[in-house]
């Protein structure tokens, strides 16, 4: 079965869930029990959602999934519809707290999709005894974030759970965006040849989160670089339209992991360069000290757009010139037409494969 | 300020809060911490989100609130849109579970405003721990419903928070509706001769939820009313159109609170007769027994309908022919415009005052 609904007007394509998106089919649960690991945003989590959720919920094929599902029929108009539920621990972190990380994702999960970003749910879970001083800058947060994006928050819920059932604040965030054009942005649209671009640095979101929740003593400070990317995009989609063929924003699991779902969503090969990969010295530090990887960092004001090769050097010239873009790099390209392997070229100039994140990097980073 | 966009499409009506509705501006916010109490859907809820939440989000005057918000202006397309976590705790209980829960309470929101429920978000937060057997009946019971509802899962999230930072499973669903009419179904719009009709009986899933929680040995079961009303709108308003006046589904704070916001919102005395009150013997026992008063009681499967005195025997008439309707009662009467009182002829002929639900009479029914 499709998503198809008994009458018009109807959804017309298959579920979205957030930017997820499975297709390691050869796993299995081989546990009773949820796992840390299956909030991690790679294969854990596609593995719950394929064996389970999906099956469950929607009975869809995943050959098609992307950060927002698209409804259409609705009269003429072509809605994109998403949603996410923020769970970072620490709440308040260095530049920014789960309040503008909960509009500026959603936000950008709807501007992937190539929609206008229109209208805002919130959902707050509570935990008894959080203290109104940290809501309340929370919420002037999310004003702020959503302001500056120009959405409306529309509509919300608030829900109080006893002490100790929750953690201080979970928020929910669903948006509603429509579409000013016929271009369908998909992930499984990358086609040989194209370039790979990235419009900042990597990693800071996960490693600012990071550093805050331990307390690390870092040489320099990590920010996050959490951002509305909608106004980014609009510009991009304007200037170069149909050669912009997959947005996707790499947040949990980070870009390998979103790398390798949309060169399996379009079954290609995808080669990085390292030495292209725009990183700060500080965030690759603190990887280093913590033998973690940057490539599977999340990212929350970072997308990556893959594009026309003929294009793409005005592509990074137009992200460079952009508030969102100073640190924009063309990381890589789209090789051949496969069953969808992601290849590193090295700095030392070996070769390496990349998977998606296979267990919990960074718990609770979003 | 409103809620409208900078530029069209635009939302045009304020922000809505899953049927929290504020009015009750001399109440002040005396406390540093957030109460369980926060979350009853009652007059500390109301404070909360009158005195920090909306002023801070929306800055938009409370005399407008419903359950979903209507975006106008998108193309010719007036849509609902509207959101709602739930923290039931047992997760199952009688006659249903927090997942069934969280797709009919999401339509009812919808159904509410009059909208016809199209799609819906599904955000899952996790403990880590959590049975997978227990999240698959979760499961399940979402889809069931949803396509008893016929309405669409289209997105979803999923997030891990370790044991003891969560509990078992919370459960965000957001809604969009379609309008296939004109009419306008608002809180605001309740006048004097007006009847007011209940779909069945009171306080049944609240009980439900707490007897299954405290392990009462009831002596016969009660089984939550947790349903999807929205086909049961459609027939109301194909039938009755522009003299359905005010739709609400009465959930946390129950029948007593719902009223309460519709007086004040409409500014109208409302005069409800006890001995009119559906309720069953085993819920009345219950409430009795507990010191509870059913009147404030959590319900997932009702509607409270403010219909024109002219068509209230004849939309009384079609709720009982109806499977969401056979309990169906006329239970009061809007008497004159006033500042917003509700009033009770109780069974021994007195008359007593209805307030909105002061505390938190039964945490985490919902």
């Amino acid at each position: 079965m499709g998503v198809m609904l008994d009458n018009p007007p109807s959804p017309q394509s298959p579920p979205s869930r957030g930017g997820e998106v499975f297709f390691a089919k050869e796993l299995k649960l081989n546990t009773d029990v949820i796992l840390l690991g299956h909030g991690s945003g790679g294969k854990l989590s596609h593995q719950l959602l394929d064996e389970l959720i999906i099956p469950t919920l929607s009975q869809v094929a995943q050959s098609d999934q992307n950060d927002a599902a698209i409804l259409e029929g609705i009269d003429s108009t072509r809605l994109a519809f998403t949603t996410d539920s923020y769970v970072v621990d620490p709440i308040i972190f260095p530049g920014g707290n789960i309040g503008d990380l909960a509009i500026n994702g959603t936000v950008n999960d709807l501007a992937m999709s190539g929609a206008r970003p229109l209208a805002i749910s919130v959902g707050l879970i509570l935990e008894e005894g959080l203290a109104l001083a940290e809501l309340r800058e929370v919420l002037q947060a999310m004003k702020a974030a959503a302001d500056k994006a120009q959405v409306k928050i529309v509509t919300g819920d608030t829900k109080v759970v006893p002490r100790g059932k929750g953690d201080k604040i979970f928020i929910n965030t669903s948006g509603i965006g429509v579409f000013d054009h016929d271009l369908k942005i998909l992930g499984n649209a990358a086609k040989p040849g194209d370039k790979i671009l990235i419009n900042g640095s990597i990693g800071d979101h996960g490693m600012a989160v990071l550093a805050s929740r331990e307390g690390l003593d870092l040489q320099s400070d990590i920010a996050t670089d959490s951002m509305a990317l909608n106004h980014l995009v609009t510009k991009l989609l304007a200037e170069f339209g149909e050669n912009v063929h997959v947005l996707r924003d790499p947040t949990r699991g980070g870009v390998a992991t979103t790398l390798k779902e949309i060169a399996l969503q379009s079954q290609v090969d995808i080669c990085l360069q390292e030495t292209e990969l725009p990183i700060t010295q500080t965030v690759a530090g603190a990887c280093s000290i913590l033998g973690l990887d940057p490539l599977f960092v999340a990212n929350e004001g970072k997308l990556l757009a893959i594009i026309d090769a003929e294009k793409a050097d005005a592509a990074l010239a137009l992200m460079r010139s952009q508030p969102e873009g100073g640190g924009a790099a063309i990381i890589g390209d789209v090789v051949e037409k496969s069953s969808g392997r992601v290849m590193m070229q090295t700095a030392i100039g070996g070769m390496r494969a990349i998977e998606m994140l296979a267990g919990e990097q960074l718990p609770r980073i979003c």
